[in-house]
C-alpha cells in the first residue's frame, strides 16, 4: 500500500489543517497510508482512533521556520522536513507533502531524494486558472537563473506531467516570451527555442496573456519570471476583487443584488483559488514531492495528498527519464 | 507655443480616432499646436475649419505597418513615423505621439532624436492600476536583455518622472524580484541592488503583487519581464471579467441586479482600463515621446497628447540628465 510522508508541522496554521485534510483524504481513498512527522503530543489527539492503523506518527519537534534559510535545512537533521524526506529517500514512504518552508523542501528533496537521470535542475510547477480550465506553468520559483538546457528539460517534464497526471492528449507547449515571433525573446529563450522545436507539441513563443486564455496547456519560463508572473497574477486578482467589493458596498441597495453577487464570488473563488488545486509539484526528483502553500487549509492539504498519490501511482518519473534519454540520445 | 508632432496614420483604426482625440485636446487646452503627419486627403476632412490654424498637415502616405520590422523603419524616410520624428529632431516640434508600430517609434526616437546624456538605453514605462491609484513600471518592453547599469538608469528616470509628471513627493522605488530579502534576485538584479541603494527612496526588492497593492510608486525591471508581467496582468483581468460575466448571465434573475452590476463594471473599467492613462512614455530620449496603444480610441489619444504636453512643459529631461550626472560623478 502507498505510503505518503507528511511534514505535519511546517504550515502557517500548525498541524490542525494538515491533520484535518489528511483525515478527509483517508476517508475518500482507502488505498494509502500516511506517516506524519511532528510533535506526537500535538498530533495524536488530531487523529481519530479509527484511522490510527493507517497513520503512523514519527515524533520529532524541530521545525524549519519561514525565517530559516534553505541551506540551514540540510544541517537540521531532526527537523520534520528532513525526517519526512529521509523516509522517502530510504524507501519507507513513496511521496512527500509539506506546507512548510518551500525552499527547504526543494533543497532537501533535490539533494537527499536526488534528481531523475537527465534532469539538471528540478522545477516547481503550478496550475494557473483560465476561463474554462487551467494552464500548467513551470518553473515558478525553484531556479532563478536558467540556461537553455534547463528550459528544455522543464518543457519535457511539463509535457510528461500534462500527459500522465492532467490526462491531456498531446498537450500544447509554449515558451514564455515578449512576443510570438521566433525572433522575440531574451538571450536564454532565443537559445532555448531551437531545442524546444525538437518537441512535437511545441507551438513556439507565447505571451503573458496566453497563460490565462487557455490557448496553451504547458508554459515554460525560468523561476525568476515564473515567480514574478505568479505573484503579479495574484495581485491583479486581489485588486480587482477589492474594487468590486468596495463598489458593491457603495451601490448595493437591494438584498437581491447582494445574494446574486455572493453566488458570483463563490463561483469565481472556485476558479481562481489556487488552494483548490492543492500544492505545487516539484518535478525532476526521484519521488513525488508536493509543496503546498504555507496558508493551506484542510481542503488544500487534502488535494495536495491526492496529488502526491496520483503522481506516485503514475509512470511520470519513468516517462520523464525516458523522454530525456530519447531527446538527448 | 508648444508644437506636438503626431503620426496620424499608424493606429489600428486609421486616422479618425487620432484626429477626434486631437480635436478634443485642442478644445480643452488652447496653448498648443499640432503637426499631423499623414495622407492629406484623409486628414483634411477630419479637422474642423475652426481648428485649421492650430493644426498643420504634413503630407506623406507611407505607413509602417505592424508586419514591418523596427529596423526597416530607419530606411523608410517618407513614412509618417519617420517624418514626425524628424520634426522633433529638427526643432520644428517639441514632442512626438504615435499609436503606430511601437518598435519603429522607439528605434526612430532613440536614433534620430537621440538619448539624454548619461542614458545608455531609453525605457518604456506604463502605469499599472492599484485599488486607489497606480504604480509606474519600467521597462515594459524597450530592452529585452538589461544589465545592472541599465536598471539603475531606469530607476533614476522613473523617479524623475514620478516627481515631475506624476507629482509624487519622494516616490518610493522598488526593484522587481522573486522575494523581498536582499539575497533574492537573479544575477542582474543582485548586481543592480547595490547601485539602486544609492537612491534615497529605494525600498529594496519588491514582488509581483506589490505592483498592484500600492506599496511602491515606481517599480524597476527589464523589458522582457515587464512585457510578460504587463500582458499577464491584462490576461488575468480579461479572464476574471469573462468569468464574472458568464456567471452573471446564468444567475441574474432580476433587473435590479443587472442595473447594479452595470454600475460596477463601469467603475471597474475606469480603474483598470489602461487606455484611460493615454500612452506609454519612452524615457531617456531628448524630447517627449508617447507611444499610444495601437487600439487607442479618441479618449486615449487625447490623453496621450496631454501627456506629451505635460512632459514638454516640465523639466523632466533636464532633471534626468542632472540626476544621472550627480550619481555617476
Amino acid at each position: 500500500m502507498l505510503k505518503i510522508a507528511i511534514d505535519a508541522m511546517g504550515g502557517d496554521f500548525g498541524p490542525t489543517p494538515i491533520a484535518d485534510g489528511l483525515i478527509v483524504a483517508l476517508k475518500k481513498n482507502k488505498h494509502f497510508k500516511a506517516i506524519i512527522v511532528g510533535d506526537q503530543e500535538q498530533l495524536l489527539p488530531l487523529i481519530p482512533h479509527k484511522f490510527q492503523d493507517r497513520v503512523e506518527i514519527l515524533h520529532t519537534t524541530d521545525v524549519i521556520s519561514m525565517h530559516d534559510s534553505a541551506t540551514d535545512a540540510l544541517k537540521r537533521k531532526e527537523s520534520t522536513a528532513y525526517r519526512a524526506i529521509e523516509l522517502v529517500r530510504n524507501g519507507e514512504a513513496d511521496a512527500y507533502v509539506s506546507a512548510g518552508h518551500s525552499g527547504a523542501s526543494m533543497s532537501l528533496a533535490t539533494l537527499r531524494i536526488g534528481r531523475i537521470k537527465g534532469v539538471s535542475r528540478p522545477a516547481i510547477a503550478t496550475l494557473m486558472p483560465t476561463e474554462n480550465g487551467n494552464t500548467f506553468v513551470l518553473d515558478v520559483g525553484a531556479n532563478v537563473d536558467c540556461d537553455a538546457k534547463n528550459l528544455f528539460e522543464f518543457a519535457v517534464m511539463g509535457q510528461a506531467y500534462a500527459e500522465d497526471i492532467l490526462d491531456i492528449d498531446s498537450p500544447l507547449l509554449g515558451l514564455l516570451s515578449n512576443g510570438e515571433e521566433e525572433s522575440k525573446g531574451n538571450e536564454v529563450t532565443k537559445e532555448a527555442f531551437p531545442l524546444l522545436e525538437k518537441l512535437p507539441n511545441f507551438v513556439g513563443n507565447v505571451e503573458g496573456n496566453d497563460i490565462f486564455n487557455g490557448s496553451t496547456d504547458v508554459v515554460i519560463c525560468d523561476g525568476f519570471i515564473g515567480n514574478i508572473m505568479l505573484k503579479a497574477a495574484e495581485g491583479v486578482a486581489d485588486t480587482i476583487g477589492k474594487i468590486i467589493k468596495n463598489n458593491l458596498r457603495r451601490s448595493l441597495v437591494s438584498i437581491t443584488g447582494a445574494v446574486l453577487m455572493r453566488k458570483v464570488f463563490k463561483k469565481l473563488k472556485l476558479k481562481v483559488d489556487y488552494a483548490e488545486y492543492g500544492g505545487a509539484p516539484l518535478l525532476g526528483v526521484k519521488a513525488p514531492v508536493i509543496i503546498a502553500h504555507g496558508k493551506s487549509n484542510a481542503r488544500a492539504m487534502q488535494n495536495a495528498i491526492f496529488q502526491a498519490i496520483t503522481a506516485a501511482e503514475s509512470s511520470l518519473n519513468a516517462d520523464i527519464e525516458e523522454k530525456l534519454a530519447n531527446y538527448q540520445g
